[in-house]
């Protein structure tokens, strides 16, 4: 098959909020080849990505990744494997907004390569069955510790045995302030659930600072500290890594690439690596880094804060991995992502989630929803149009 | 001073070539505060570039890179970082566009600042004094050896006394091939010269075929073995260091944050960290990567392949480092980049370079030769015009 197109469409919600809510706009990709389409979704500003996707050539090592892309043969995983080689050959210098953009059109592939052979992502990949994973809810800390145990115990009841709490006050006040926040949420959730604690990268390069949440985090058994120091600072996790009391640490959203995770799991310690697949180029690096980080005793996390076809799609490659056993749910998305997917990922009666047994990624998307939420973007260079929204009448 | 005002100008060759050659366009950001005004320029896909400046906001962590930069006060060098943190907070998620995006603008408020104050930019960073360096030519691989020797020869009568080849065939055939390249090349350039070879990371991710070509780089004596693997593949760096016999290995130009450049130096046991300042976040990045290496025995190079603009820029963030004596010099950039500047740096009578005693960057730009190569862009989202290219008529 011969990729003959690739449609993006910049989804946004009336109102954009500027608060910590990645679920207010969206990328969103359909690769149509031979009988067949796909859709993908990157996780990336819709506007720079579409540029990036079109830009006029600066020189061999800055394409716009469209040439990569159309007109590309697609019959197999290595034809995927291959595409993404051109990018990184052609468009690896000036123009790093690829490495996102490349991964919606990457999954989009992925998915239309299952639904041509009639089989799941994860089989594509190699992988036998799925395994079920533990979702864990990913919430705010409350303003208070008081307000923090309340949503633990909500969380708790409906359902969840896994909880991230993160961000909000935390890493803003006194190790005292942060400590009574952990030990009401290990109240509120109760003493045999996960807790995880994200302190969204608030201690920067600050060494000291973060080391001086462990001995509590310790006590409060913590599953993970997730992002205590910038998403690059590899030596600074590396350092915190070998701190007593050992706290296992979290990391790796910020990878748009294999090396930079698997960097950070060579050099940085972790004991969990966290990928979003719409991010780090697609499917196929996720799921290298996933048994990189499997050779090395690491358990691999998905990264999902958007949709659900965003969360299938961030599953696939560590599926049928028995090793790693969590997976972050995307708790109280915007309407966009509530109405972008036909059909959910649920726990099951144990409180687990799977990946569909569906062709390709498994949760498709809504035109209807593609078609309310339409930005419309006209980009023009020396009077030639080099992309304008899809018009809705066609879609 | 408030910032009032940022231009940014997209300009083209009107033909561009697929080969390696990044002078082929160029982005430029004139910067307006109080009565005066910086200019910069950013290593970067231009269209892409422009979109991340402008991009409607995604969700508190993906603000477009103006959010950070209009209407911030400019007093003092502490105001940039206060800027540069700013993006970093807001613009860190989905748009690592922003990165490069920023350099060009950062660069611009150094120029201004130096401009203010009548000092060049290396003062505001602390050197009482500029260093010569060592320019090198960088020049391809010819495409048999003996025009290799040619080339050589040719630059050395040309009076350079340290010279870089690369790409072309090199790690393209043989083992043999690419010694008798070398060797041609040290032949042609005599044993008194530096001689630099750049493998474009030609060998991504094959540790064996790099250091098969350690041997016969060390015996051709050559001062650093460039980019042999892909640029965030730290590990591999760090294993090819420790191979015997030792090449001193160069590399950096692909970092785009300051983490990125220390974690080579860190760990990935480079003995030349090579930094382009229109691409890592501008000058104050680049300064305290100059210095993490300094501390450390690694010596800073820049990286610059366009305009005198950004070999200046690239300059000042060493300028006043001893230890690091050489300097990447361009040569033969196309037409553009040749008009761009009012005036160009210079070697001595003794072969050297140092950048220009003027205030700020000290490479003023040639406003006829932005209307010259000005590209007309318009960017419309929702009917309102994000990005228009500024009216010759006014620039």
């Amino acid at each position: 098959m011969k990729i003959e197109s690739v449609d993006l469409f910049y989804l946004r919600m009336p109102e954009v909020l500027d608060i910590g809510d990645g679920s207010q706009d969206a990328l969103v990709f359909r690769v149509r080849a031979g009988n067949y389409e796909g859709w993908g979704e990157a996780v990336a500003s819709p506007l720079t990505s579409i540029a990036s996707w079109i830009a006029p050539m600066s020189h061999s090592g800055c394409h716009p990744v469209i040439d990569s892309v159309l007109g590309e043969e697609l019959n197999s995983p290595s034809d995927i494997e291959r595409i993404a080689r051109k990018v990184k050959d052609i468009s690896f210098y000036g123009i790093i907004q690829s490495d996102l953009t490349f991964s919606g059109v990457e999954i989009a592939l992925w998915d239309l390569l299952g639904r041509a052979r009639e089989v799941p992502v994860y089989q594509l990949l190699g992988y036998k069955k799925s395994e079920p994973k533990l979702p864990y809810a990913s919430v705010l800390f409350g303003d208070s510790p008081e307000e923090t145990r309340e949503k633990a115990v909500a969380m708790r009841a409906a359902g969840f045995s896994a909880m991230k709490f993160g961000w909000g006050p935390y890493g803003r006040g006194s190790v005292e302030v942060d400590a009574a926040h952990v030990f009401a949420a290990r109240e509120g959730i109760g003493a045999d659930a996960h807790l995880m604690v994200d302190a969204g990268t608030i201690f920067e390069e600050d060494l000291e600072a973060a080391s001086k949440r462990l001995k509590d985090l310790a006590e409060a058994k913590v599953t993970w500290f997730e992002e205590p120091v910038s998403a690059a600072a590899v030596s600074i996790y590396k350092k915190l890594s070998q701190i007593n009391p050992a706290v296992p640490l979290a990391g790796g959203e910020g990878a748009h690439n294999v090396f930079q995770a698997e960097d950070l799991i060579a050099n940085g310690g972790v004991g969990y690596i966290q990928i979003d697949t719409g991010y780090i180029g697609g499917i196929a690096p996720a799921f290298r880094v996933a048994n990189f980080a499997k050779e090395r005793g690491v358990q691999y996390v998905n990264h999902t804060f958007t949709s659900h076809s965003a969360l299938s799609a961030s599953m696939q490659p560590y599926a049928g991995m028995k090793s790693s056993r969590f997976a972050e749910y995307p708790m109280e998305p915007k309407q966009l992502c509530v109405e972008l997917n036909d059909s959910k990922i649920l726990p099951d009666k144990d409180g687990m989630i799977s990946v569909p047994e569906r062709p390709g990624i498994g949760i498709p998307f809504s035109i209807s929803a593609i078609k309310k939420y339409l930005v419309d973007v006209e980009i023009v260079v020396n009077k030639k149009t080099l992309y304008r929204t899809p018009d809705p009448k066609f879609i």
